[in-house]
């Protein structure tokens, strides 16, 4: 196999540069000096380029060529062919992506989607959406044509789709989000709303502090990751074992960090757990895609983290960290609180029941654009008829609709799905963990000890990379497709115990 | 001039991969997480070949000589023309210096200096130099092979001061240095100790809180540098907006934290002021030398920062911040301790007096040994000979004497002389600034204002960048040579004034 070292070469190179890419992405989002933003953007706007330009190379053609030839005839263990085979199928397919969009296209949507987003962010202060729409028409019209350019048997959404979700159309997104949608919105009012039982404002210091112990507590090394604060909580990796989440803290609000921190852990620790597999780092020891990503940040989140047992086990902590009497924070009125459901009319307040049903409205919004159904113009009208619908609220204005979310500026069609997708997966998940490991919750209840869950996501997620697309690691993982039924009775279960 | 934005450009996307590296290191130093040490280390050599390959690349030699052709004859200002002339000049002779070290040699230096880090840490451990001297000699070998790589016209260390301080021969230090010497040792113990002042612990916070205001104070906007920790502070640019330095807080010794502050402050400042300079980012809008470039820090530590203006000013902030009675810290004990002079074997302890001396006994030894007039078996003799000619001071073991700096493992001879160099410089700089700037110490007395140093430095030192030899800049700065005398006055004068 003469030029597999070669190729590995090459793509530990590619990986460096992704990698500095991510610390000046970082550094950016959390360290930068505000004067240096400009520039900034050039130093990543170059080595972009230059990932891009290394990544469709002909040189890299000609190394996977060689390598495939060479494959069938090679000395080498089954399953080190069969995922050197499937490495360079993946490899091919999403090279032959990249490629599919001309030059020309990439800098004009660049240059339409920076500029719309100052448009957006006007529009959306003025509360109007008629500053907006004749830009949105215009993104509208790139991405129809981008979905023209990669292709699709069905429809121009299951194009986009395949950038997030890769294998998973828009009719599997309808079956799922259908059900789950009738099964959540004649329910919606029995889900109860708790108020925020803190007394007293809790300083960050002692938040930053009660967070610091989360991500080690869930398996995150303490040598391999830093927390940190930004404006918006996210999650990256700096390298294999160097991972990088962030929160912010409200006084008010003392959760909103710690469940923060227990999402963007999920996210690290998948990003940690995929350096375990076999010829990593290859294309294929990556992310599987932007719903399995989610997966695992919201099983943290929700699944462990808005449990009895992980309360339980963390309340004595929570009251010495925060300098709390016991009956100044009762633990049920704790427990409700973090469990607790209201409608909101904006995204990101929603809680783990309603924020599907937020995705689910721009789904097929996003989906009937793509097809033609309806046009820009109509939208205002459509979201409002549907928050009325989905949840009873009547929109006073754009900005609490159409305009509360930056996404559409950004040309982002297709992504939302993946939240909801993410809640499915790790519901079902979740679900067959469980009935393989009954001390579980015995186990986090009294030691605080996660190392069966760990140990089985890696065994069934992370170290299976881009090996099988989503749908096949979720059956492979839970014995069926990916089915909503799980994350509808994890909810409806919620709704009967606090009800 | 069809070649000029050619060349900008390929100019600029070096900046860009220098900064960008600056970021790798600076992280490094400061955020990295422990377990991402290797991988960084990789990330950082892959992006150093990168700037290698296209810094001595046929490219850029084909770009310099089209333009080289066109230069004559263009339509140009006659200063850009200037310019332009001098940054070719000053680009190819360096490029050239950098061909001719072959990869070979580059690479088996790097091996051996890796190496004899741990070796010499183990032989500064064990206090003895045998165990260090075998690989010294090889490391020597190396660096005198080099020099005739380099090549020179008189000795070899002339050939390794080139790439500190450019166009400064051994001859010109020694003539510099022998003067210092000759000057400050029969007056060694003329100069006072002063205990440190002060009664209690100074927390961290505290000092970080005062540090926090002298960047600004000095001249550093506040939206285009951070101020972080690390285990020795440093100065560094990443980006023309985005100066980062670093200090370290002694609870015991509040005045290192604000000393370091101040000194990496001054290398930020002209870091800073290079971005003004006509044509920026070019090659000659970069740090003109090792030396200038601690001239520029040595001033606003020592001149400005030891000087009673100074803390006359900042003493009631002082007080408040740190929490202090007056008639705890009374002025006169804190100015004295400011300004102590005390005799150490251990050169990172010396004061701005008997720092000199410490630097000279290396650069003494550095250039005897690579004209072979003594040998690595007898460095400890000699370095304990000096260290009792210059302080009377007795070596007890190779830990505090020869073995005590790590420069030498890493290869570095001929970089100290710079730290002895910038002091000169900074002494005769601020003397013909003063001479002319008379309101200057009643500018900052009464309002903490350098705007007028500042502004003088802009002009005579950060806008000229590489234009000329550090030589040729100090004679247009001050209208003569490099001159100890003025150092030589500066430091009297303080023994007078505390004596």
């Amino acid at each position: 196999m003469e030029y597999l070292q070669t190729y590995r070469n090459y793509w530990k190179e590619l990986s460096h540069i992704e990698n500095i890419l991510a610390t000046l992405h970082w550094d950016l989002e959390v360290m930068l000096p505000e004067a240096g933003y400009e520039e900034r953007a050039e130093q990543i706007s170059y080595l972009s380029t230059l990932y891009h330009k290394k990544y469709i190379s002909v040189e890299l053609d000609d190394l996977m060529g060689n390598l495939a030839l060479q494959l069938e005839s090679a000395d080498l263990e089954p399953q080190e062919k069969f995922f050197l085979k499937r490495e360079l199928e993946v490899l091919s397919r999403e090279r032959n992506r990249a490629k599919k969009l001309p030059e020309i296209w990439v800098k004009e949507f660049s240059k339409l989607t920076n500029l719309a987003h100052g448009i957006w962010a006007e529009a959306k202060q003025k509360k109007d959406f008629s500053h907006f729409s004749p830009t949105l028409k215009k993104i509208v019209a790139m991405v129809q044509e981008k979905a023209e350019l990669y292709g699709y048997t069905t429809e121009p959404y299951d194009a986009l789709l395949e950038d997030y979700e890769t294998g998973t159309k828009a009719s599997d997104l309808e079956k799922l989000f259908v059900h789950l949608k009738n099964s959540l919105i004649p329910f919606i009012n029995q889900f109860q709303t708790f108020p925020n039982p803190f007394q007293k404002k809790i300083a960050k210091e002692l938040q930053a502090n009660f967070c610091s112990k989360l991500p080690p507590m869930l398996g995150l090394p303490k040598n391999s990751y830093r927390l940190d604060v930004s404006l918006h909580p996210f999650s990256t990796s700096l390298g294999a074992n160097d991972k990088r989440i962030t929160t912010r803290y409200f006084e008010n609000e003392p959760f909103s960090s710690v469940f923060g921190v227990l999402h963007e852990t999920g996210h690290a620790l998948y990003e940690f757990g995929l350096k375990d597999m076999k010829g990593y780092p290859s294309a294929l020891s990556v992310a599987l895609s932007y719903g399995i990503h989610e997966s695992q940040s919201r099983l943290w989140e929700n699944q462990v983290g808005r449990s009895r047992p992980f309360w339980e086990y963390l309340y004595p902590t929570l009251l010495k960290e925060f300098n709390i009497y016991h009956y100044d924070l009762p633990f049920d009125k704790l427990y409700n609180y973090i469990n607790s459901v209201s409608k909101s009319k904006i995204r990101v307040e929603a809680d783990q029941v309603t924020y599907n049903l937020h995705i689910i409205l721009r789904f097929e919004i996003e989906r009937d654009l793509l097809s033609k159904k309806i046009t820009v113009d109509e939208l205002p009208q459509i979201w409002n008829e549907n928050m009325k619908k989905f949840f009873d609220l009547e929109i006073e204005n754009d900005a609490e609709g159409v305009l509360q979310d930056v996404h559409w500026s950004g040309g982002s069609f297709g992504y939302f799905p993946t939240y909801t997708l993410g809640n499915i997966y790790a519901a079902q998940l979740f679900h067959t963990f469980l009935d393989t490991h009954q001390s579980f919750w015995e186990d986090v209840r009294t030691r605080g000890d996660f190392s069966s869950l760990l140990k089985w996501l890696k065994k069934n997620i992370f170290q299976l990379g881009k090996l099988y697309s989503p749908k096949e690691l979720i059956k492979q993982a839970t014995g069926e497709e990916p089915n909503s039924n799980y994350l509808i009775k994890y909810l409806k279960g919620k709704m009967r115990e606090l009800g």
